[in-house]
């Protein structure tokens, strides 16, 4: 057996590789590489991810697997090995049905059109992007439908990111949701809007990096195993345990965009960070979910990034980092306008409560595109529609409607959105079962010192990687099953104390 | 015979890609990876090593270049698809002798002596490196006698970088370089040594970055198909022929180094960005040989960069960029400072006088080490004896001695080295060849206009990347074989204009 267990860490390690490999050709494409090396970058991220396919889908790991099923059972369901085999066989059985052609295209194809979706975007032109998008979408349907006996066509594209879940359970948890959060939303939005003029002012890039970055040095975030660089849209992405990078970009006249953007990315990085080094070159060191990734990045970026107590010790030294832009601005209308709340048209930039109402408008419009029901060239008129109805206002182009988020321009359609609510959710019942089981946490953050809620997150959290699913990796942290309670009355305390809320 | 050809298009096109996403983590490595990163990205390397190796290697490549043998004997030699078949033949034929196995061994050995060369050089530790340079030279030796039959135990080496060479031919060249060259470094040395004190004033990298790209800019590197990044040691690399980048560094007390660099770099990047766009992702998308390579860098370097003509330009625009550090200086002082001849220990940093020196105490040491008749351990003792012996001075400590060169330290020992003075000899030849095609080329670089000499060498070298061997190339393009006569010309003209030469 040990020598099997041997074989077949060697042969995931490789594929691991190759995985991380396909991560530094996309890192450096929305990073680094000049606009001339955009159409082999396309062909060579299609061969990589071929050769990882391949390999991924060896003959010899299903027999490895195979001959390793009785050695896995006689463990404890919670031991390494037992986890390793369990996991490997999920992905791997996933990943036999789907036809490496198809793979290689849809990684050749997500290459061309996000390189189009960065012209296109500022160009405000949909139709440039159009059929390429319509080639995703027939892409990602085929991959669906590599999986047959699904309930809804997007639930095996919903399952490789949150496994467990489907477009009916995430349905049912969204509705129940919004309908907490919309009187919310109606209750705030109506009084005056927070003034955010301070964060408008001219706030040079260089500064804006070198104030970012000594929070999240402070957060945990470890530059000698990291770094950041800049990008058009942000993002975590690894090359191992030991290089999980982060990407950001400044708006001199935002201060919110790159300095939340920072945080968040930070997040995701420390869960990565943070994962048990002897999972290096294997499917457990990946965090666990789309939702559980999120999770973390959002509980820095807003449960602690956007709270008054840490402001309360890090605004002062804002200031002093920013005298001219910040020296007649109170802490209090910094707090208020870093947590604005808005009917805004950019879910990146957009606050916390109105947040999951950008998720829901992508995720019920990419299930209509899957079942059929919407047709791409519909796709901008739809977008603008829904914004209107639920947030009460329409994009004046595309650039800021259907253009704006870069996912369905990366990657498949389908999968991808609903990990950012389950994420918002869940950061705020993680945060709550850090703050249950040490109640000093909100006091040490006010101090600048996140030693010991990192410290939460590294044990309950981060160290087991892929070990256990989401909802294994909920209750054993948490007590009990996904909850959106905790998140609820988060938002409510938080708002009630800044807004008249009847 | 076209599907045939077509399907080997193919799998060369699939080597490619793995060879440039080997390039790529090479050269994160090299810029922006973090130090944690280190050990995995070894290993990333030798799985991609080994994979390009196993690809390249696919007896179905031997198959098809045996059925397409007929067809590419019907054409004519210097057809595009004839030179495809004889070079891809060439490459396979040497790749298929090395075992997979020690491909990937001396790659992951590479990457992690290049690591520990990074810390020992400024630490001036060689017991550090010392085993691994031990470990090198054994995989080295292995490599070669992958290719019984040799004449010298370098010869396979030196083959692989410049084809149609050997030790023997190469050690001939040298010894009639060296003849001439050692009465004119004595010569010159004798004199008054040249006062460079104004390239040691205080020099932001800031500014030697933005200059140093305004040249190469007009020189013709294409910067929407390339960048320039920061390094330890200055190095092309290409991940396309749209995407071929060029790394440097400043020493903001030493202007020469960094501009000098750059320089250097985009010559190799140009004949790169100028190949002929349809042999990318064949083995005709490469510069011929190590020789004609370093001719490009050489020649753009020093014929140009170091030219009375070029500064008469660009030496107002120096100063202008840096008043405070040049307005007492005179272009004449100027020139005579870029050009200073001097005995001193780093071959980069060497004048192009002595610089062959410095190759070929490297090339005697190699040869010695694979012969078996110098050990590792008495390298450092054999490196500062020999720099005594021909260049008059010791090396104060390692760091300035035997690790100051980062070849034997990033890949094999043999088969670099004598690249760099192959490069010096044809730039020269290819220069004079340029001027006497087109008398007007001095002239225009004294208005610093370069397009002609880059047409020409676009035409004559750029274009056809691997298409002729490094003799056919230097035949069609010099009307001869290679000859020293140019290059000793080119110093013996250039040097006499500033010293008393008898």
């Amino acid at each position: 057996m040990e020598q099997q267990l041997q074989e077949l860490k060697q042969r995931l390690a490789e594929v691991f590789d190759l995985q991380m490999v396909g991560a530094l050709l996309s890192w450096d494409q929305s990073t680094y590489m000049p606009s001339g090396g955009a159409e082999a970058r396309g062909r060579q991220m299609a061969t990589i991810g071929r050769l990882t396919h391949q390999k991924a889908t060896a003959e010899e790991i299903g027999a490895l697997l195979e001959d390793l099923q009785p050695y896995a059972e006689s463990l404890e369901a919670d031991a390494d090995d037992a986890a390793l085999i369990r996991v490997a066989r999920r992905t791997y059985e996933q990943q036999v049905r789907i036809p490496e052609a198809l793979v290689g295209e849809m990684l050749e194809h997500s290459a061309a059109s996000y390189d189009a979706w960065t012209r296109a975007r500022p160009a405000n032109d949909f139709a440039a992007v159009r059929p390429l998008l319509e080639r995703t979408l027939d892409l990602s349907r085929q991959i669906a439908n590599c999986f047959p006996g699904y309930q809804h066509i997007a639930d095996p594209l919903i399952d490789m990111s949150d496994y467990g879940m489907r477009a009916e359970s995430v349905r049912a948890i969204f509705a129940q949701l919004r309908s907490e959060l919309v009187p919310l939303v109606q209750a705030i939005t109506a009084q005056t809007p927070a003034n955010d003029v301070c964060l408008h002012r001219h706030y040079p890039a260089e500064q804006q990096r070198a104030f970012g970055e000594q929070i999240i040095r402070a957060f945990g975030y470890d530059f000698s195993r990291g770094r950041q660089d800049l990008t058009h849209h942000p993002f975590m992405t690894k090359f191992s345990l030991g290089d999980v990078r982060i990407t950001t970009r400044y708006n001199e006249h935002d201060l919110s965009d790159g300095l939340f953007s920072t945080l968040h990315e930070s997040g995701h990085a420390m869960y990565e960070q943070g994962i048990n080094r002897s999972f290096e070159g294997t499917p457990l060191a990946n965090g666990t979910s789309a939702g559980v990734h999120e999770s973390q990045s959002r509980l820095w970026e807003n449960l602690v990034g956007r709270s008054l107590g840490m402001w309360e010790f890090y605004y002062p030294q804002l200031q002093a980092a920013f005298p001219t832009q910040l020296a007649d601005t109170s802490l209090d209308t910094f707090y208020r306008a870093i947590n604005k709340v808005q009917r805004s048209l950019i879910r990146t930039d957009s606050d916390e409560v109105t947040y999951n109402l950008h998720v829901m408008i992508r995720f019920d419009l990419e299930l209509a595109m899957l079942e059929g029901s919407l047709e791409v060239k519909d796709l901008p008129e739809a977008w603008n529609t829904r914004y209107r109805e639920d947030l009460g206002i329409t994009p004046p182009n595309d650039s800021n409607g259907v253009l704006q988020d870069v996912h369905w321009f990366g990657g498949p359609i389908g999968g991808v959105f609903q990990g950012y609510t389950l994420g918002n959710i869940l950061s705020a019942q993680f945060f709550a079962a850090a703050c249950a089981a040490h109640p000093t946490i909100e006091a040490e953050i006010s101090q600048g010192q996140f030693g010991t809620l990192h410290s939460w997150l590294q044990q309950q959290i981060y160290v087991h990687g892929s070990k256990f699913t989401t909802d294994e990796l909920v209750r054993r942290a948490t007590g009990g099953p996904l909850d959106i309670g905790p998140y609820m009355t988060y938002l409510r305390k938080k708002y009630g104390a800044m807004y008249q809320i009847g």
